[in-house]
């Protein structure tokens, strides 16, 4: 098979997948926005543990009608630009295009649903470290698999066939039963560890662990979102906070991707990550205190970061 | 009565009520760091809404060798400099001296119990909104009035006495029969208000009750506060909550004292504050699910601006 793909959302998670495809023979199509000349010319690269390469012809365009159709878009953009996948993605579409969103959090395979069918989404959860250095290059520090699962749907041949393909370009990508369940998995650590390493002063997750107030209160989280998820139909073992904890202990101390987002201004994904399970405990009637705190000062501390932005930036 | 007063603590709080005793004719000796001669000449100034008045002949120390005994001390210190007490305090004691900390929080009438003797200690609340704009200089904004009890007992004929003398010096004054209560009343207010207004990225009350999410959360707060106050035998009724709401919605925005602190690089009471109210509640088996994490994030919060204090201070 194949297929032709576009990629909307070239921030670090959409230039490294897509130059992967790339550069792995797929035929990749990037969204891109503002003077395309120097990338045209240069390539894109990647550098970073184990693998250093360049893709050196990088199609790229600065809307989705110059791409046209293809086969699978993978959406990268920040949920909080999901309004504009409204107009963008539509031209890319054909009969049997797959959307598969590699967005954080919940709620981005249900704004595709009710936007473009519910039978084209698949989502991806990416396990990887990656920091977008410039427009043309972007570095890897630190793992890189991906897990593909089916919108509301067990997995079909195309959900192999696209983790076929990410494999076949050296991306470790593995298929899952219930997509639902892994991004909930994934929320045990999210929440936690992003929401508290902005709230505690911009530290990292082996400044969190080591505090033994702020390690007290990631392991509460836990159990709350682990509760929550199970309350919502998805069986999260208890073990699920276990397994996380020790994982995070044995890594290098790490900044979540929030947190550098934060410190680096740009926008948070507060809704995805905080608001959107909140909202899901609430309605199934689980009590998530904490995650309610939480997201209530995330959504404060950024309102208040954008209106000193909008302060700084007054013209004089 | 003739008191003979001391004054230890000589930050917005200590010199307010000292110059209002003094400027009534109490005879109030302050213990004040550095460089005493400007103050000594220059005296001692209070503006505020309706009242503007100089207290000439300041009665300042470097030491409280040098004020020796009185018969009623004032502790205004921030409650992280308790420690110092214990060599400020003695020179200041004859056998009836009593103590009076207007210290914010729980856990200052325990510490000075532990050192000076039970009791010597009486507590009281301050509802006041002041600065401390130069060394000089203090303005009071609103309020001004103090609540005083004795510490694990019933008011006895000195709390009334101390109580008399704060009203001829034109100080609202009044007597409670529970300290403790009181105490924990404050705090259905300072817990929330106080740590959400900093975590949330520096706002002010009316901010934090126009935002629906923060205001749950305060509601949350409050009422973790009084199930802990309950659940430690102070019986305050469910409606403190409301009574403290409806206070808030009608007095004018104002940025909660540990915020100003926190803005101007000062200390936080976090441990007055948070941690013993927390440790309390626990003690007791109460779940503070939010208490826990608020503390844990100011905790950390506190930490990280400290690092970055020594950071900035570095020589070059």
């Amino acid at each position: 098979m194949n297929f032709r793909i576009a990629i909307v959302g070239s921030g670090a998670i959409g230039s490294y997948y897509g130059a992967k495809l790339a550069h792995g023979g797929s035929d990749v199509h990037f969204l891109m926005r503002g003077d395309l000349s120097e990338i045209r010319r240069e390539g894109f690269s990647v550098h970073g543990k184990g693998e250093n390469f360049r893709v050196a012809k990088f199609n790229c365009y600065n809307s989705t009608e110059e791409i046209s159709r293809c086969d699978l878009v993978l959406i990268a953009v920040k949920a909080t630009s999901n309004a504009d996948l409204v107009d963008l993605v539509p031209p890319l579409l054909h009969q049997r295009t797959a959307l598969l969103t590699l967005q954080n959090g919940l709620g981005n395979e249900e704004f595709l649903a009710a936007h473009f069918g519910a039978e084209r989404i698949l989502g991806g959860l990416c396990f990887i470290c990656l920091n977008r250095i410039s427009r043309t290059l972007v570095e890897r520090y630190d793992y890189g698999h991906i897990v593909i699962g089916e919108y509301g749907r067990a997995p079909q041949s195309r959900t192999h066939a696209i983790a076929s393909e990410f494999k076949r370009c050296g991306v470790e990508c593995s298929v899952v039963e219930d997509l639902a369940l892994e991004r909930w998995r994934k929320l045990v650590w999210n929440i936690p560890f992003n929401g508290l390493s902005i709230l505690a002063g911009g530290i990292d997750t082996a400044a969190i662990i080591a505090d033994k107030d702020l390690l007290r209160s990631t392991r509460a989280l836990m159990d709350e979102v682990i509760a929550a998820a199970n309350k919502c139909g998805h069986q999260l073992a208890r073990g699920a906070a276990d397994e996380q904890m020790r994982r995070t202990e044995t890594m290098d101390a790490y900044k979540p991707s929030t947190l550098i987002d934060f410190e680096n201004g740009k926008g948070l994904e507060i809704e995805a990550i905080w608001g959107e399970p909140l909202r899901r405990a609430a309605a199934a009637g689980t009590p998530t205190p904490r995650l309610e705190i939480l997201y209530s000062l995330l959504k404060s501390l950024e309102q208040a970061r954008q209106r000193a932005a909008r302060t700084d930036n007054r013209p004089l």
